[in-house]
Parts: structure tokens; C-alpha cells; sequence
């Protein structure tokens, strides 16, 4: 509490963030969020963000998360406002982003009202937050908004739901509110990094035995670097989770395969594997469950030990774990420095990875939402200078986008690639918007195949018999075909079109040189 | 169930749906959803019509349901899809539209796995529907339908939330359920009915003291012309909610005033109101809370009566009144033919009002967005032909472009208008596509003033202090300015500019004699 502050619970609440290191606000308000909306004005250390749709405010609070290792807040517009944003922030929990959900609400006595937008904003929000709590008076805003920064950035992090009624903004306050430390990460069990050791010391002359599987949040650069030291010492199998969070990967780094999509080819990834040894990752499963087909994906007769939980911490074990094996600090193997020559002629899904992979600049971060036109982007980018990789978490689409956005507002100095699918494209693609108004440094890419190709496939998979045309039909995007270029010129982002392998090398190499958002959409032949 | 019939669960669900009359779904489906995509090639009667995104379609079934009075079913993908859909289920849930809504699940083994995409669909559903059930076996899922089809169907109307495991989709079932009944509308009490007469008897020296106050779906013209009869026998004051269902109006029906979206004139529409009388509508409350105001808007002395509450059969109950009163069955004023002169010169958001009132063809469906760009809409159109209005049940923005693409498909031999702000029009514009996908007859006019005027109001209104540079910036959409017409192009719309009257007013024209979509943009200036 400050003596002589004088101000209202918005002010306090936007000061205390500030305080607790959260400095940006991913929003799309309404009449409830006025007042916080009107206190950006007192409190200039607070970069607020307008989004024109809620899905991508809080893909892009998951974004910046991902890149600046700090939470940033979003502002929601009461229960209706939360619904828009629920997708991208169950891809935040399941990426363990650190995010300040702050949801709007009517004013305390104003509930009981049932007026038209009221709802359940915390049955909403449970869906999706590690913790919730409704701010109830202007006294205790500040410190709620604390406490909530402190929630968000418990290991390995969460959405912290912070529902705030209207009179809370608008009464007078106290001041801000000091910060409270997050919890620490779990420390490792001795024994555990021990027991590890031995596993992995004793399977060394059978390389596969014992598969090493890193969660989705144990992908950065140290983590692969002990996995990799492991790896090279024991010859025990590496694979990461199949959409990590954010993973450090390029030439000289450890490469790392991710588990695969579909529970046919992780069948073959798993298979021989008699231990697999889980680094904050849980035991692998099918993405979707098939018609007579495993949705535990752990061979028969393979064990299954955990080094670390996804609280822990992952990274001083897996250092732990290569000490003790006595591998030197750089006993892993570096990827290679490599690129795939520039593809010519008629434009493929693969030829657009292997463009990808052919220009990618040093330090770019990827948002990666091309699902099946992306299936060769791994292979094609592995060797490519370093980066990072940020993947669709929870399987929920209309990530990419917003997570691109997001990623670029944390990192101003590096090149940001999103790379989108065309399905996946329409659930957010106001965010270009938002990418022109910040002058954002985005290059999307666009693959449009006309379909959603991932469902086309799927709908064979499933076993459904021959599928027939109504079926087929429901999964074409060709009738009318979407025109991206004419949508991101509409969202004020400049765009081009590349039918031909030629065209988007040279157009993706102008966008990676050109200084804010641009679009290229890349045509590519229907099915996968 | 049906001797010799043979097929899975998606199947029998589906004909059972048809069975019920339900032969219409929304749909946007993922490979959880798959067996009900494949099924659709059995079930020729179940017409599949494709959205690009949840929200829009969630709102094509309450459009659908507004005018054709029965459900339409949706289909969601697991939790994050029906996360996408809660906004215009909520308004759904506020117009009180039947809605069957379909949310796909993992398969009933699957959901222990926490796979990417396991959430709590129940949870979510909570807020929006007024029945949820899970299906559990393909012995059940048929008569699990048609449950949820009588549910949807308790008036007033409701959402009912089917939760759909995939097994239970793809494993034999022994075929379709019969319909069950829905239950029946609440009879109305005589003694309410005797109450209310006499009411409106003794106070009919007294024009206005007794205000009729009739619910959003007391607003057919059935209900205003009963209570046009009782207004016309004595004195009593018809308003409407603010934002109806589903408002039958224009020349020669009964004109009745909607309670205003701002307070501080609903308390100028009561001033003086000794009593009212409630006809399926709560109390009248503020749309939102203002410091220093009541949210409460039943005047200081007033009195309240309810009639019949919500699901109660209000027409007959306002027949009964009118009967009880002696009026003739024509005993209402009717409005007068009329229309706005169309205007010249350069274009404001009255001038987009009139042109709208001077142009709209007999029995057209208006589906009303436009916010604060459509103010005068209800004054400049009170006199056109017959038509319906549609609106914003739950204030929950992103509901105009798919309510109206949903009223389209019911009623194929209409014109729909589709009237949108700017800043509403981008939370589902998606809606567009699946417009000329169906080739349906929509002329959408987007009002873009750069801005949530609404915003910008309602700060000023909230009692913010002079808001400064930042706020109003958050407020700002004009940079970059929104390109509707590049944004219709892109989704396969054809559209069109209009920066003067006269150039709006042969737009508009052109689009209204044209089968099938296309857009008018309309630039008016910022500000209301």
C-alpha cells in the first residue's frame, strides 16, 4: 500500500501487475472493462493490445508466454467474452503458459439482476484456469491481482482466471499491492536421478531399449542438450512430446524427434522400447481414439519409470542424470548445418516445407498450425540455422495466428514465421489486424489446399465405410474458395500468392526481408 | 426401434433427429465427429450445412430457429469447439431458440487418457444449455436424441447440450427412437387474467399509468395485436423488451416501442408507469451497471404484475385480456404505410437508417447488429412492408452475420438483411462463406465508422474521467482500417463501397433484386 496513492481498483490492479513484471495486455473489452480500459491512461508502463476477437487475445497472451517467460494479462469481456477465448486457452494449459486471465464482469450488485449477459463466468473458466478467483472489493483488488501473477507462473505455469467486477474497477483503492513469489519448481528425488542412471547405464549396450520422452516443456536448449549427452552416452532413444510448447531446435543443437501424430507411426517410434523414462511429460496416448485401435500407446512388457513430474524441474535433472553418467557438458551430437535445396515448377505441400527450410533465417520463431501441409516441415527446417518451434498444444485449432502475434510482441528483434493451414487459418485470423496496427515483424504463410485435408484423412481412419459424397463435401473448402489474399489485405496486412515454386521462394524471401506483417499464400493440390 | 435395421449409432442418432423433425445441422466437425460426417450419406434427409467456425454456427441454429420455431442441431468438436460456440449459444439460450446441440467427445475409454483435447464439455455447457446428457452407449444414443429434441422444445425453448462419445457413434445400435412430446406451454391462470383486466379497467382514465411490458418472445404478431387491442381499449402503454426474439412489424401491424439499451431513457419510457404488467418478460433492469445509477428500472411507487411468466402461452393469455375487455378482434391501431424519402449527399449512420427504410422488400428478415450505426433503424422502418426483426438476444456481439445466415436457410423464399457494425462483424465473419456456399439470399450491409462507438460511449457514460489518448486509441479501429469489401471478396461474397447516399442506395437496390449474398459496405464517420 502506498501512502498518498490515490486512485481507483482498475488503477491499482493495472499498478500491481506492472509490479509482479506482467507489462502487456492482450484485450478486447467491453462496457464492464471500461474503467480498466480508462486507467491505461495513469499507468503508461502497461502496452495494451487490441484484438478484435477474444480467441486471439488469449492465443496471443499464450504466445508472448511462450517467448518471454513471463505471463502476460488478457481483458475479456464477462462469460460470452471468456466462451470466444476458451480455445486458445486450453492450448495454453495444455502448453503450461503462464497467463493473467483477467475477465470482466458485472458490477458485484448488478448479478443478481440477471441481465442479458449475465452468466457462469467461473463454471467457464474452470474448464480452463489452474486457479480462479472473483476480486471483491476495491480493497482487495490489488492484492488479488497479485496473487493471481503468483498463481500464473506456478511450474510449470497456468491460467490464472481473475474474474473483476465493474464497481471493483471503478471504487477507490488502497495502491498496489507488493508481489508474491510463485511457488518453486519440485526439486528431484536423488534416488529418482539415481535409479535413471542405473536404468540407463545398464541398457547401454542395447541402444533403444530405454526411450528418454521429454514433455512439451522440456524442449529448450538445455534440456536437449543433457538429453542429447544421455543419448550419446548410453545410446538410449530420444523422443519429445508431439506439440511441445517451445522447442530450441537447428543446427548445432541436439535434434530431438517429436512423438508422431498419429498412433500407427508412434506404434513404430515405440516400438522395441522395453523402458521409457518420462522428463515432465505424461505416458504417451493416441491423440483420438480409432475403431479397434490401442489409445495407450506404452508397448506390452515395456516399463514405464518418471525422472520428473511437470512441475519439476526437468532441467537440472536431466543434467543430473548426464553428470552422473559422466558425460561432458558437450557430449551431445549438433545437428549438422543443412538446408534443402530450393525446390522449382509446380508447388506441393513438401516443396513448401523445403522452402520453408531454404530461407528460414537465424532466430526466427515458428508458429507452426500447418497440420497436414506442415507434415515435412520438421525434416525439411532441422538443419536449418537456430530457432525456435512453437506447436498447437491442445490440439485446439486457430492457435497459430494469435501465437505468432503474441511471440512477436515479446520479441521485437526477432523474425517471426507462422505457418498456417488454410482450415485452421479462418478460426482466427483477426489477428492479422492486430500484426498491422503493432507493426509487427510476421511473415504468415498460408497453405491452401482447399480442404480440410486432416479431417479427409481422418474420415478414412476412423473406419467409417467408403465415405461417401454428402461426407466428402463437408470437409471441402473449394465452394467458394477462400481468397487469402484478398482477407489479409482486407485486415490491412499486404499479401501476395504463389502458384509455383519459383513464386514463394521469391515472395517468402521479400516478406522475411520486408520490416512489419506481410501474408503469402501458397497454393498447394488438394489432399495431403 | 425398427426390425432389420442395421447401422451404428451416428445413424440412428441422425434418424432420429429427422424423426423429430430435426433436418438441419450446423456443423464443424473434427475427427471425434467423423461417424456423424460418414453417416450423413445414409441419412439423405438431414441436410449438412457447413460453417468455418463454431461461433457461426451455434448462431445459425438459433437463426434458423427464430424462424423456422423448431431446432436445428448443431455439431461441436469436444470442448474447445463448443467453447468457440458458447457466445451465440448464449444468445440462443436468451432468445429462448430451441437449439440440439451436438457436442463430439473422445470415446468413453478414451477420456481417462487426458489426451490433448479432453476437457469438461458438461462444465462449459452448463452455462448456455438448459439440459445436457451424455449419451453412453449406442443402446441409448437414439432415444438420447430424441430426449434432447423435447428438451430444446420446452418453451420457451432452450438449448439441450448432447454430448457425443465417438464409440458411441461408431458401434452397432439397434436403430431410430420415436419422438417424445415436448412438454406443454404453462396454462395461464384465469384469476391473472381477471387481475389484470380490472387493472387495466380502473386505470383506463389514466393513459400510461399501466404499462404492458411484453418479453422478447411475446412479440409475434399474434401477441401485438392482442395487446394493441387492450392498449387501444385503455390507455396502457406497450413496450417490448429491448432486444426481441423474433419482432413481427411494419405497416398494419401493431407498432410497439422496444425499452431502450441506455437507462437513462428506459426511465424516461416508465416515467410516470404506476403499474406493470409483465407478459413473459422479467423486470426491467439496466443492460449494465453505471456508478452512481440504478440498475433496478421499475420506477420509485410502481408496482409489478406478471401476467405470464416465460414459458407460459402469453398469446392466449393477452387473447383472454383483450376478450375480457370487450374489444374487437381488430380493435389495434395498425401503423400507417410509410417510408423514409431516400437521402442524398454524403453518408451519416441515419442516412444508412433510411436508406434501409426506404428500400426493404415485403417480408424481409432482418437480423439486426448494427449497434450504435443502427439507432434510427427501428423508426426509419417502422412504416416498410411487413417483415421480421431479429436481435441481439444476449448482447453477446458476433450474432448478426450467422442469425442471419441460420433465418436464410429456414426461410429460402426471403430476403435477409443483415445489418453490421463494423467491430461486431469481425467476431464471425466466417458466416460469409457458408452464405455462398448455400447460395442464400442475404444482402449484408456493414456500417464501418473505424471505431466501437458503442466503446467510446460507454466510456464516457461509465463515469471514467476525461478518458485520455490511450483508452480512446483501444477503442479505434481504423488503424489499419477495416477493407470489408477485400474481407467478403475473400470468403467468396461479392461486394461493394458506398461513401455517398446515393451510391449506398443503388447498392443496396442491386443487392436485393440479386440472388443469392453479397455485401454493402457502408463508410459512415466515426462516432454515434
Amino acid at each position: 500500500m502506498t501512502s498518498h496513492w490515490r486512485g481507483n481498483g482498475a488503477r491499482a490492479l493495472i499498478e500491481t501487475l506492472v509490479g509482479c513484471g506482467v507489462d502487456t495486455c492482450f484485450m478486447n473489452p467491453g462496457t464492464s472493462e471500461m474503467h480498466f480500459v480508462a486507467a491505461l491512461d495513469d499507468v503508461p508502463e502497461m502496452r495494451g493490445v487490441l484484438a478484435l476477437f477474444e480467441g486471439a487475445a488469449t492465443g496471443m497472451a499464450d504466445g508472448f508466454a511462450r517467448m518471454a517467460e513471463r505471463p502476460a494479462s488478457t481483458l475479456l469481456h464477462l462469460g460470452p467474452g471468456l466462451g470466444n477465448g476458451i480455445a486458445n486457452l486450453h492450448n495454453a494449459r495444455r502448453a503450461g503458459s503462464p497467463v493473467v486471465n483477467v475477465v470482466g464482469d458485472h458490477a458485484t450488485y448488478h448479478a443478481a439482476l440477471d441481465a442479458p449477459l449475465q452468466s457462469d463466468i467461473a463454471a467457464l473458466a474452470g474448464n480452463v484456469s489452474g486457479w480462479i478467483r472473483t476480486s471483491s472489493s476495491p480493497a482487495t483488488v490489488a492484492g488479488d491481482a497479485a496473487a493471481a501473477v503468483a498463481a500464473a507462473m506456478a511450474p510449470p505455469g497456468q491460467v490464472a482466471t481473475l474474474i473483476l467486477p465493474a464497481d471493483v474497477c471503478w471504487l477507490e483503492a488502497d495502491g498496489p499491492a507488493d508481489p508474491v513469489a510463485p511457488i518453486a519448481r519440485g526439486t528431484v528425488d536423488e534416488a529418482a536421478i539415481d535409479s535413471v542412471a542405473k536404468l540407463l547405464t545398464e541398457h547401454a549396450d542395447d541402444p533403444g531399449s530405454v526411450v528418454v520422452l521429454l514433455g512439451g516443456n522440456v524442449c529448450r536448449a538445455a534440456d536437449l542438450e543433457a538429453a542429447g549427452r544421455i543419448s550419446a552416452a548410453t545410446g538410449a532413444k530420444l523422443l519429445a512430446d508431439t506439440f511441445p510448447t517451445r522447442l530450441e531446435r537447428g543446427a548445432g543443437r541436439p535434434h530431438v524427434d517429436r512423438l508422431a501424430y498419429l498412433a500407427e507411426f508412434v506404434e513404430l517410434q515405440l516400438a522395441g522400447a522395453r523402458h521409457i523414462v518420462l522428463v515432465g511429460s505424461p505416458e504417451p496416448v493416441s491423440f483420438f481414439a480409432y475403431p479397434g485401435r490401442a489409445s495407450r500407446l506404452v508397448p506390452d512388457g515395456c516399463t514405464v519409470h518418471t525422472l520428473t513430474g511437470a512441475s519439476d524441474d526437468s532441467t537440472a535433472a536431466l543434467g543430473a542424470v548426464a553428470d552422473l553418467l559422466g558425460t561432458p557438458v558437450d557430449g551431445f551430437t549438433p545437428t549438422a548445418p543443412g538446408r534443402p535445396a530450393l525446390p522449382t515448377g509446380s508447388l506441393t505441400a513438401p516443396d513448401v516445407c523445403n522452402v520453408v527450410g531454404a530461407l528460414m533465417p537465424e532466430g526466427a520463431i515458428v508458429a507452426d498450425e500447418g497440420n497436414t501441409a506442415g507434415i515435412f516441415l520438421p525434416g525439411a527446417t532441422a538443419g536449418a540455422p537456430p530457432h525456435d518451434w512453437l506447436c498447437l498444444t491442445g490440439g485446439a485449432i486457430g492457435q497459430g495466428l494469435p501465437v505468432a502475434t503474441g511471440a512477436a510482441v515479446a520479441c521485437p528483434d526477432r523474425r517471426v514465421i507462422s505457418i498456417e493451414a488454410d482450415g485452421s487459418a479462418m478460426y482466427t485470423l483477426q489477428s492479422l489486424w492486430t500484426q498491422a496496427r503493432e507493426g509487427l515483424d510476421v511473415t504468415t504463410l498460408i497453405v491452401n489446399n482447399g480442404s480440410y485435408a486432416i479431417l479427409n484423412m481422418e474420415l478414412e481412419r476412423v473406419g467409417a465405410d467408403a465415405p461417401g459424397p454428402r461426407a466428402k463435401e463437408l470437409l471441402d473448402l473449394s465452394g467458394p474458395t477462400l481468397d487469402f489474399v484478398s482477407l489479409s489485405e482486407g485486415l490491412g496486412v499486404p499479401a501476395t500468392r504463389a502458384a509455383t515454386a519459383e513464386e514463394l521462394a521469391d515472395q517468402l524471401s521479400r516478406s522475411l526481408a520486408t520490416e512489419g506483417p506481410s501474408v503469402v499464400e501458397a497454393i498447394v493440390p488438394a489432399g495431403i
